[in-house]
């Protein structure tokens, strides 16, 4: 800490970005309705009744209306069998009002959520997992970038503008974050260190890196003395902990607390990259859709 | 270097190794012929004259035969019209004498190499090259992995058994050696760091690393003071010098005369990686050949 206990780091507000970018999302959006007579369309499957998932749902469907996109809702009952499931997204994948689909994970345990994946056409995988996506990303080719990390890059690209160069260490190697995460940084040119459980020496490695991603899933983790001073720290992780009152809290996989007084930049949790992903996965909406229709229309943030 | 300057490192023998690879490869073709009347097929394509890649060609060839294999050649002129070659591909992906495809780079350059490799039949793609592929490996999932990141990883494995927790580096990000490496050794668990052209201080990222992958072709580039006294060194670079006394000679990325002084292991050029390679192109054309007749043989080198 500094000797003042005054936070020394910049706020990443993900929430003022990601409202910016829907605004951004939502002129394109008019534009091709009125020029190009196309009306992006993204549709949401939910399986069952997971409480989370719902809310996810909820407000993916709020927002994606916002922006005057059409969104589809599709809920199937928790028993549904894999081959129904299969058979909409069949349907979902031939039908031209659908730009984007997206099967709201986790599936109950009785489906094989690799086997539905694959199932999406890949120029329509908003989610960006189908194996041809995650290639196209993997090999810096053209496809559909998993919206998490995507959120995360421009929330970096933002604050720190060319990345060439930099040490970032991403920790965690989920293929939603960590994985995808780590090429978009290689693609940006940073020196890429991969870290996860089996790591021996993490604060070490955290140490050493001039960005920080922190997709682990473990509250508060990453303690303040392991940030490199002026380092820009990206905290993807939402962790709901019960505090002594009681209470609940969602705390990041950042100590915030301490890296607030060390760090150069830091996104809070809730309110960094949180709001980030249904941005994005308006984004890549947007994105599919103008591709699939050979429109040669800007792309919101088309660095990425 | 030690006092003694005798060389310390363990020296990693590709050949053998490839050579034990490639016999037991021959086992398995001629259990396969015996047991399920199926032989395996590689079909290789060559467009054009490069005096090296007809050398490639020619070794693929002769050492496909030597396992009991089918060889098919395809060559074709340097001014083969790109649909000339992609109706070829869809022959091949559909003749079910063939298991593996491979289209020898480099190309002409009026033909898109991107649209040719994305031509072939993932499940046939035995250089690995395929977004789909290379979809698998980031996932996690079971696809085709390129053969020279695959021979180096057998080379590790063989050196060191568990991979788990080590710290390693691999220099250089292309998508035919150093991405895929990265990958493998995240699935093996290790930490692993990506550097490039764009790294700012690579010798101590070297220095850090229990295992330096140098895929970078710039000849004798990692010098021995960069290596951790005791690391595993696997050099995949083939340059080719030329000596005051105007004799050629090929050498690695990595400066060996060197490097033996200080590392625990490390891979000869030549007689390191190189021979591994079309080992392990025989080894994906048999695992290919297996799964595109559903048959449960046990993999020559089954970790990978
Ligand atoms: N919209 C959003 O903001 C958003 C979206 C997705 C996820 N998240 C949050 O991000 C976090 C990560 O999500 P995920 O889906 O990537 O999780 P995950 O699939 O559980 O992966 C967690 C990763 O962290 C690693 N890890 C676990 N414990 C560790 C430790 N003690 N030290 C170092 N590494 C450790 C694991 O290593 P191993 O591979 O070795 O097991 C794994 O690679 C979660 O908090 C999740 O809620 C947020
Ligand atoms: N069978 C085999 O054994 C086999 C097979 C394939 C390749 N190879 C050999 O392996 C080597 C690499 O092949 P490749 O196809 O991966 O080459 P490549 O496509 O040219 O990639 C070279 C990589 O090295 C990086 N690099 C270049 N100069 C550097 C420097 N001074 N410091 C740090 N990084 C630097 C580049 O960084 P940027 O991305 O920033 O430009 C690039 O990522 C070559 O010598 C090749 O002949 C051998």
């Amino acid at each position: 800490m500094t000797d003042s206990q005054s936070p020394r780091a910049k706020l990443i507000d993900g929430n003022a970005f990601s409202a910016a970018l829907r605004d951004e999302i939502a002129t394109r959006v008019h534009e091709l309705r009125d020029l190009h007579h196309v009306v992006p369309g993204l549709a949401v499957v939910l399986v069952g009744e997971d409480p989370a998932s719902q809310v996810y749902v909820r407000n993916k469907h709020k927002r994606t209306l916002e922006t005057g996109m059409n969104s589809f809702e599709h809920k199937l009952p928790a028993d549904t069998p894999e081959s129904h499931l299969l058979t909409l997204i069949e349907g979902l994948n031939d039908d031209p009002e659908v730009h984007g689909i997206l099967v709201q994970l986790p599936l109950p345990r009785h489906i094989n959520a690799q086997k539905v994946i694959e199932a999406i056409r890949p120029d329509k995988d908003v989610d960006g997992f189908h194996p041809w996506n995650v290639g196209m990303l993997a090999s810096g080719g053209i496809g559909l970038i998993p919206c998490t990390p995507l959120g995360s890059m421009m929330l970096l690209r933002d604050t720190l503008g060319s990345l060439s160069g930099l040490k970032a260490v991403v920790i965690g190697r989920s293929n939603i974050v960590g994985k995808p995460m780590a090429h978009l940084l290689i693609r940006e040119s940073c020196t890429v260190t991969v870290a996860h459980s089996r790591t021996k020496d993490l604060a070490a490695e955290v140490r050493a890196a001039d960005i920080v991603v922190a997709a682990v899933g473990q509250p508060e983790m990453v303690k303040g003395d392991w940030i490199k001073p002026g380092a820009t720290v990206i905290d993807v992780g939402i962790n709901r902990i019960t505090l002594p009152d009681g209470k609940t809290k969602l705390v990041g996989d950042v100590k915030f607390d301490e890296a607030v007084q060390v760090a150069g930049a830091i996104t809070p949790v809730p309110g960094g990259v949180g709001p980030m992903t249904i941005a994005c996965l308006l984004r890549n909406t947007l994105t599919a859709c103008a591709r699939l229709h050979n429109l040669d229309i800007p792309e919101a943030h088309p660095w990425a």
